[in-house]
C-alpha cells in the first residue's frame, strides 16, 4: 500500500497578490508532483494568513467607506481563500501532473473544522486581522458587533481573534474517498473554516485555526503515515540565530520536550510546528513527521535533509 | 441502482448579504434533502450573480479608493464565491441531513469549467459586472487593462465580460467519485471558474459562464437520469404574462423548438433554462429534465407540478 502524506504548506509561501500567489503555486506543485510520482498518496493542508487578510481588508474597507457591500464576517472570508488558494494550487498541480503524464486528479474541498466553545482560546483572542482604527473607531465597533481590539505597537488599534485548538474535520470523511480514489487532495485551507457544535448544526465563528495544527489532526484521523510541516528553513534548529547553532536531523519526543523546555523554538514560528508533530505522533502508533523546506520535501522524505521527529 | 439528479440552483435564491445567504440556505437543504431521502443521488450545481458581484464589488472598491488591497481579476472571485456559497449550502444540508438521521456526507468541490477561447462570446462580451464608473474612468481602465465598457441605461459605464458556453469540467472525476461514495456534492458553482486550455496548463479568463448550461454539461458528462433547473416558478408558461397564459406540464425537444420559434421564453430569464435542457436532452438517451420551483422540486419528481422536458 502506499504512504499516505499530509504536506502543511504555508499561507506567506504563496505571496500576497493573486499575480504572485500563481507565479508561486508553480514552484510549489513541482515538488508536490515529486512526492506523487515517487508514489505517495498526498493530501495537502495550507495557511492562508496573508489571503484572508486581505479579503478580510477589502470586505471591510468597501463596507466601511461607501462601497455598497454587506459586511462580511471572518469565518466567510476564511471560505473564500480556500476557493481563491485551492483554484490556484489544483490548476497548478494539475498542470504538473499532465507534464508528467502522471494520469491523476487533483481537487480541493471546501472544509469546515470544530472547534471548542469553551476553548481558552475564546477568553483571550489574541491573533490580529484585518484594518487598523483609531480608538474612537475600535470603541464604537465594539460596542456594535462585539468584537475584541487591542493597540497595535502604535500603530492603531486592531481586531484581534482567537486562535482555538481543531478537534474534528467536518468533510474528512470526502477527503478519504478523494484520497482513496488516487486524487491529489487540498483541504484544511487556513487551517479550516472555524466552527462550533449547536443544536441547530455547525456555526461560523471569527477565529484563525493554526495550519499546522489543524493538518496534523487532519494526518492524525486519515491515519497518515507521515505529517510533513514545510518552512523556511531545511532542518530545525537548537540555538536558531545564536552562536552555537545546530541542525537537527532527529528529534524524539522526549527531545522536543527538553528543547521546549530550554525555549529553543520560537512561539507563533517553530514552536507551533513542533507541537503540532508531536500531537500527531502522540496519537499515530506508526507515524513519522518531517520538518523541512518545500524545495527539499523529496530529498528530506530520503533522509537527506529535514528534521524527522519520531515518538 | 439510484436515479442521479443534477439540480441547479439560482445564485438569487441565495441572497444578497451573508446574512441572508445563511438565512436561506436553510429552506434551500430541506427540499434538497427530500430528494436524497427519497434515494436519489444528488448533485448541485449553483448561480453567483449577487455574490461574485458584491465580490468584485469590494475588491475593485478596495483596491481603487486607498484600501492598500491588490486587484482580484474576476476568476478568481469566482473561486471565492464557490468557496462563500459552497460553505453555507453544505453547512445547512449537513444539519438537514443529521436531523433527519441520514448517514450522508456533503462536500463542496472548487470546480474549473474549460470554456473555448474562440468562442465568439469572446467577441462580444455582453455580461455587466463591477462598478458603474465616468467615462473617463472606463476609458482609462480600458486602455490600462484592456477591459471592455459599456455605458448602461444613463447609470455609467461599466465592464462587461463574455458568457461563453461550457465545454468540460476538469473535476468532472472528483466529484463522480464523492458521488459513487454517497455524498451529496456541489459542484459548478457559479457555473464554474471559467479557463481556457493553454499548452501550460489551465488559465483563468475573466467571463460568466450561464450556470443552468453548465449544469447541463455537467448532468450529461455524469451520467445524470435527470436534470431540474430551479426558478422562481413551478411550472414554464406560454403567453407569460399574458392573455392566454397557459402552464406546461410537458415538452418535448420539438415542442421547445416551436415555441423558442414563437419568441415564448425570454432571453436570460426562461430561454437559457429552455436550451440547457435541450443541450442534456439531446445528448442523453434516457435522460429528462424538469424545470420547477425550489419549495415543489419532491412533488414535481412525482409528476404533480413542474415541466417535464423529454427528447
Amino acid at each position: 500500500m502506499a504512504e499516505r502524506i499530509v504536506v502543511a504548506l504555508g499561507g506567506n509561501a504563496l505571496g500576497r497578490t493573486p499575480e504572485e500567489q500563481l507565479a508561486l503555486v508553480e514552484g510549489t506543485a513541482k515538488p508536490i508532483v515529486d512526492l506523487v510520482e515517487k508514489g505517495y498518496e498526498v493530501i495537502i493542508g495550507h495557511g492562508n494568513g496573508p489571503q484572508v487578510g486581505l479579503i478580510n481588508l477589502a470586505m471591510e474597507f468597501s463596507a466601511n467607506k461607501g462601497g455598497g457591500t454587506p459586511f462580511m464576517p471572518f469565518p466567510e472570508c476564511g471560505a473564500m481563500t480556500q476557493g481563491y488558494i485551492g483554484y490556484h494550487l489544483q490548476q497548478a498541480i494539475q498542470a504538473e501532473l499532465r507534464k508528467r503524464g502522471i494520469d491523476r486528479a487533483c481537487a480541493t474541498v471546501i472544509t469546515q473544522v470544530v472547534v471548542d466553545g469553551n476553548d481558552p482560546g475564546f477568553q483571550n483572542p489574541a491573533k490580529p486581522v484585518g484594518s487598523f482604527y483609531t480608538q474612537d473607531e475600535a470603541e464604537r465597533i465594539a460596542a456594535e458587533k462585539g468584537f475584541r481590539f487591542v493597540e497595535d505597537a502604535g500603530r492603531g488599534w486592531r481586531r484581534v481573534v482567537p486562535s482555538p485548538i481543531p478537534k474534528r474535520i467536518v468533510e474528512l470523511k470526502a477527503v478519504e474517498q478523494l484520497v482513496r480514489a488516487g486524487d491529489i487532495v487540498i483541504t484544511v485551507g487556513g487551517g479550516g473554516i472555524p466552527v462550533v457544535e449547536t443544536e441547530q448544526g455547525l456555526r461560523g465563528v471569527a477565529a484563525v485555526i493554526d495550519k499546522d495544527r489543524a493538518s496534523a489532526l487532519l494526518a492524525r484521523d486519515i491515519g497518515a503515515d507521515r505529517l510533513i510541516i514545510l518552512t523556511a528553513v531545511d532542518r530545525v534548529c537548537v540555538n536558531y540565530n545564536k552562536p552555537g547553532q545546530r541542525e537537527l536531523a532527529e528529534m524524539t519526543l522526549a527531545d522536543c520536550e527538553r528543547y521546549i523546555a530550554q525555549g529553543q523554538f520560537a512561539p507563533g514560528s517553530m514552536l507551533p510546528k513542533v507541537e503540532s508533530c508531536m500531537a500527531f505522533l502522540r496519537d499515530s502508533e506508526h507515524g513519522t513527521a518531517l520538518i523541512t523546506s518545500l524545495s527539499r520535501a523529496a530529498e528530506a522524505l530520503e533522509g537527506k535533509t529535514g528534521t524527522v521527529i519520531r515518538r
